[in-house]
Formats: structure tokens, C-alpha cells, sequence
């Protein structure tokens, strides 16, 4: 391995991580915001808890009161007086509902002066919820979507007019106070309205469009159930502003100023990658082959979330594997890297956020009988990655904001 | 469709193909050449008529006579005075040795004042062959590395070694004369000792090596044979100048040369893409994703020769592929395409040298009930492509230096 190249690749991934963390991007989001009147908040999601400290951290008594609503085990502690709430994920339960009552009469009375100061991350979806009819009745509707093979488009354009808060009803109610919303993504390109199925968000889909899926998929529906699809969601909302932090587009931005501050020149392909991870690894090695020997100092950048073709069954992650099957086109050369991780810190079933690869990494393996291509058939790259010292390992991050993957090239 | 992206494909590919043509190519590396005392010609390859034709036309009289080697079918017409003859390929036959020894005496007698224009092309493993064994003992051997699982690197290390021209030895015959080589490429990254086992390219591999594998492989060898593999090659070669051209990565100049004509700023990603066809489609898909709605005029490239998974029954070839995985990731942008077209003009086993999809293509197909995911899977890229207007049709070309698959970005 090349040591010089692997400390620098750990250098760019704490510094992406570190950036997209709930807290800084929570305070890059407020920080120079002013509120004129009564502040209160709303943190939904898996990283809420987070997200709630850094709003506090960052505006200390400003804000009133606030509900918390997280997953179970996520709250670490009180923050000032708020209420802080764990419930049911993936699925909702009693507590998610409970949650978000207490949210929607915390925002109850509010002027156009006040703001709701409103956070939310993965997870959300189910965890803010209020269903306008029984919970049997969605859970029977939701299981027909599913069963007849409805896509996920699809599934929204219902379940958001069974919600009381989804697809900006929320907002709705919140009005006439401003919404500030504060959204850490974990969805490639940023759909706000598919984030937590956007309870501050405008909604584009239509009854029409509800009810043309209900025909098509002859959904058997209550009369409360028919009510709710001939609602109309809101198409425009005057009282919410949005900020998107933590993307994996403010991942990528991290990862290429800590390129910058290493001498790399860096170069952004894209940031919403999501293509075959060995695929992308290969086509990330080739890049690098080109460049090669011309006396730059290049990194090339590709965030987003690869897949994974399973094959076998080894040990790995998408990460993982990306950076193994580029180790195949950098195999003799000097100078360059190959390295991919999750921002989560969790790649796959392993212990490890993700793989580095280096021009040594393929005659290592060889040297130990093992060659890449079979490997990969394998789906094992965890182990073959642990015998070149090519696992990056971070712990859990405390977010997700999918992956970035980096081809260094010095020289 | 698109029809001014499409259009401005168009122009893109032809620019691309007219530019390495082998007589463009060969022109280009012959111009300003001056050759001090008597030139001689070999051709050999599927393209060696139309560089002998091409160096004929660049140089005339100059050239006092020569030696042309092609496969059947290829010889156009004559050529001045040379001794033009067709020959077997990819299997070498008795016009193959023929030829051979034809050019092996064309080069005899010339002094270290004389040149010999060595033009080499594509298929010249075959068509240029002298054994140093008899025919079946060759084949025997062949038969041998093949059925016991060598790889190519081994098989040519130990085939170079029972030939007469291959590995250098050709250059070595013609000392004391000058060798002005001049390669059509089809090999990524021009592995020069690989293009038709480098008659005039120093080899680089050792006795020791090819005795190694005739032990590992547990070789069957006649006396003569073994012997043959104890004959050290030329590593050094100091007669022979060498240019390649009507590389892939001439051909992505060209490409970049005719976007930038267009008034797109050019790219380079790679010319030595080696990855799945459907996987480098989304690849450049994301790509185009992210940089688009900046109102910026890019074109990214990436040369090389893509691989196909086969999954169906269906027809299709890697470019197309490509062009049509990339239109999932294309679907309702605007100002957007990727096409992609192999040079020799015939992508797979079809008709056409390539695919072009722009934002279009996906609901024109969805319009007609044909998912793409489907259509990849069947590996039936042309006829969705034909129905969406997406083939690219030049004829066969006449050349072959792998593919170049072009995203442009206008806005």
C-alpha cells in the first residue's frame, strides 16, 4: 500500500464526513438567520435528536419549546425543555402518532411573525405521521400497493392524501407562521418532496392522478379512504423557506476542498451516481490511467449511491467493492488512488464506511493467491480489502447522506 | 428525438471517424517525413491496403517498391508497383507465410541509409507469420496454452518465441535499414509488443518467463520447439522508429476537436474505458444530471471498448447499449444526449455503428410499452433505438480503433 496516498485519502473522508455531520450542517443552515418573532421547533427523523442540539447549540433560548420525534435509542438526552420522543421505524406505531400530535399543537396559535423552525432527516416518513384514517385501513391500502406492484411514485401519490401532515400539510397548518425548514437529504438529487414524503414541501401530484392508480390497481378503498384521494394536497405554500444540508452534494463539496487543501486540482463528475459499484470502480480507474504520468495533481469526484450486483456470498458493502474493482485498472501504477465510502459509516454488513485501493493493492492480492475478478464474483471484498489494509473504517457517523468516491492522481 | 443534439451527434461522428481513417492517419504520420536513401513498404493487417494506398499517395515514387499483406477480400485494386496479396486471418494459412517471406526478402540487402515503412494494422498476428516450427507443431502448442487455461500474456511470450518476425525479430531482420513504423492501434492503452506481436517492438518478456510457462502449463515440445523457447528475443531495438496512430485516442482528439467546432468545452474523462456498456451509460447519465441547468456548454468523453453482459436474446451492440442505459438517467432534461459509436462502423452484430439517446428517448419508449431496464436485459438495444430514431448508421468504415461514447451538455 501506499502509505503516503492512504493517509491523505483518510484526511478527505474525515473532512467529508465531519462536514455533513447533523450538527455542522444544522449550523451552516441557521447560522446568520434571524427570527423576528416566537421561534419553536419540529425535529423529525432519525438524526432529529442531532439536529435539535445543533438548532439549540446554535440559538440557545431563542427557541421557546420544541417536540423531538426520533427512532428508538436515538434520543442521547434532554436538550433545554424540548420534548424529546422516540417511536417506531420503518414502521409507524402509537408513539409516531403521539409525536407528532404533540408537534402539531405545539405549532397551534402561531402569528405570521413566529417560526417553526422545522428539522428533518431520514426516516421521517414514518416517523411523522398522522393518519386521516384508521391505521388498519392505511396499513390494508398500503399492502395492496405493494402487493400489485405499484412503484414508489405511485405509493406516494396515495399515501400522501391519507396524511395529515405529508405533502405539505404541515406547512399548511403551521400557517400563518413561517416555516424555516432545515432537510438533511439522503436522497440522490434532492426531491424535497419525496424527503419524508414533504410535509413542508408543495405537493405536484394530483387527485386525479390518485385516483387514476386506485382504478388501475383496483384498489379496494373505504368511503373515509375514497374522501381523503378527491382532497386536493397543497400546490403552493407562501410561508416556508427550505434549506437542504447535508446532501450528498455538500458531501462531494467537502471531499473536493479537502482535495484542494492536499494540492488537488479537483474535478466534480457527478453527485448522483448510481451505477453497478464495481462498474463505477473500473470506470474510475480508467479515468485515472489516462491521466496518468502527465504531472498533475488531479481528484475526480463521484458521489451518489451505487448497487450492488450479489453474485456470491462474501462479506462487503458497495463502497468496498467499487474501490476493489478499480484496484484491477490501477495495478502497477504509482501515484494514484482509489477509495469510496459510506457517510454513514456503515458499508454494507461490515464494520468498515468503505475501501481504498491503491497500484498495490491487486499485486498484493495476487501475491496471496487471490485474484480481484474472482473475488468480486464472490461479493467478498471486505476480506480481501482487510489483507491489504485497504478497509477505511470511521464507527457510525450519526448521518447519512450517501457515498463519495474519490480518484486521486499525483503525478 | 431532439433534432439539433441529434444533428450536432452527427457531425461529432463523422469528424470522429473521417479523422482516423487509415489514410488520414497515415498521411498525418508520413507528412514531413524525409527519408535519406531507398524506402521500401511492408503492409500487413485488414487495414494494410488502404495504409500502403495512403503511403503511396503521401510519398509516390519515393517508395521503390512493396510488399502488401491483407485478409481475403481486401485488396482493392493495385497499388503502383507492389506486390499486394490477401492472405487467411484470424487462423494464419500458407499465403500468410507466403506473403511473409515475400516482405522478408523485399527488406534483404538495404543498407543503414535505407527505410523500411513498415505499416501495421489490426489481424497482423495472422497475416504476418514466418514459424520457426512446422505448421502443426505450432498449432499443437496453440491448442495446448488454450485448452489449459493460459492467458494471453503467457500464450504470446511463447508464441513470439516460435516466430520468425514476431517480438521484434522482424526489425531485426531489417537491420542495418532504418524501420519508420507506423501503427494503426486497436489495442487500449497501445500496448505496443501486444498489436500483432510487435515485429518491430523490443519484447519485453524473457526465456526464463516462457520456459516457466511451458513447465507450469506441463507444455508438450518437440525438440525444435523447446529450443525456440531458449532463443532470447530482441530487447533493445536501435533501428526502429515507431508511430502510432489512428489510436482511440486519436479518435477522442477528434471527437474533442469537433465538439469544441460545436462550441462545447471538451472533457477527456478517459480513453481507456473498459467497463460494462449499460453501467458507463448511467455513468455519464449522472454525470450530465448533475452539471446540467449551469448553462454550460460541456462535452465528456470516454474512448475505449465497453464489455456486454449478455442476459437475452435480443440485438444490440456495447455502443448502443451504452446510449440507451444512459437514457434512464436522461429522461425529460432538456439540451442533454450521450451517444456512442464504435469506428468501425458496426457496433455488434448489426447494422449500425452506434446509439444516441437524448432526454426524449425514455418516455418515446415508455409511449411504445417498452421499459428500458426490460430492453437492457433482453440486450435488445436496437430496435428500441431504432423505434426512437437512436441508431447511428455510417457503414463499415474501414478501421478499427475502438469506440468513443460522447455526453454532451448544452445549458
Amino acid at each position: 500500500m501506499d502509505q503516503s496516498m492512504r493517509k491523505q485519502a483518510d484526511a478527505i473522508v474525515s473532512a467529508s464526513i465531519r462536514a455533513v455531520q447533523p450538527d455542522e450542517a444544522v449550523g451552516r443552515a441557521l447560522r446568520g438567520q434571524t427570527f423576528p418573532g416566537r421561534v419553536v421547533l419540529v425535529a423529525a427523523g432519525k438524526a432529529a435528536w442531532q439536529m435539535a442540539k445543533a438548532a439549540h447549540d446554535c440559538l440557545g433560548s431563542r427557541i421557546e419549546a420544541g417536540v423531538v420525534v426520533t427512532k428508538y435509542g436515538h434520543v442521547m438526552g434532554p436538550i433545554a425543555n424540548f420534548d424529546c420522543r422516540e417511536a417506531g421505524h420503518p414502521v409507524p406505531d402509537e408513539n409516531s402518532f403521539a409525536g407528532t400530535q404533540a408537534a402539531l399543537e405545539l405549532v397551534e396559535g402561531l402569528t405570521e411573525r413566529d417560526t417553526v423552525l422545522f428539522l428533518l432527516s431520514g426516516g421521517g416518513s414514518a416517523l411523522f405521521e398522522k393518519p386521516l384514517v384508521p391505521g388498519p385501513v392505511l396499513q390494508d391500502i398500503t399492502g395492496q400497493l405493494l402487493a400489485c406492484g405499484a412503484d414508489i411514485v405511485e405509493i406516494n401519490t396515495i399515501r400522501k392524501r391519507l396524511s395529515a401532515v405529508k405533502g405539505g400539510r404541515f406547512a399548511q397548518v403551521c400557517a400563518p407562521a413561517r416555516v424555516f425548514a432545515v432537510i438533511l437529504s439522503d436522497i440522490l438529487g434532492d426531491p424535497l418532496d419525496m424527503i419524508a414524503s414533504g410535509p413542508a414541501c408543495p405537493d405536484s401530484t394530483t387527485c386525479t392522478q390518485a385516483q387514476a392508480i386506485a382504478k388501475k390497481y383496483n384498489l379496494r378503498l373505504t368511503d373515509e379512504a375514497r374522501a381523503c384521494l378527491a382532497t386536493e394536497t397543497p400546490k403552493a405554500l407562501t410561508n416556508v423557506t427550505t434549506q437542504i444540508t447535508g446532501s450528498v452534494r455538500e458531501l462531494c463539496t467537502a471531499a473536493a476542498n479537502a482535495c484542494r487543501g492536499l494540492g488537488y486540482e479537483p474535478v466534480l463528475l457527478t453527485d448522483q451516481l448510481c451505477c453497478q459499484a464495481k462498474e463505477a470502480g473500473s470506470f474510475l480507474a480508467s479515468i485515472l490511467k489516462t491521466h496518468h504520468g502527465q504531472g498533475k495533481k488531479l481528484a475526480f469526484l463521484a458521489g451518489g449511491e451505487t448497487v450492488v450486483q450479489l453474485t456470491g456470498h462474501g462479506k462487503g458493502g458497495r463502497n468496498q467493492e467499487l474501490a476493489l474493482a478499480a484496484a484491477t485498472g490501477l495495478e502497477g501504477l504509482e501515484g494514484v488512488c482509489v477509495f469510496s465510502v459510506g457517510s454513514d459509516g456503515t458499508d454494507g454488513p461490515t464494520d468498515a464506511a468503505g475501501g481504498y485501493a491503491d497500484g498495490q493493492t491487486a499485486p498484493a492480492l495476487r501475491a496471496l493467491g487471490l485474484e480481484i475478478y474472482d473475488v468480486l464474483r464472490d461479493n467478498d471484498a471486505y476480506h480481501a480489502l482487510e489483507k491489504t489494509g485497504g478497509l477505511i473504517r470511521t464507527g457510525p457517523t450519526g448521518t447519512n447522506v450517501n457515498d463519495v468516491a474519490v480518484a486521486l492522481l499525483n503525478g
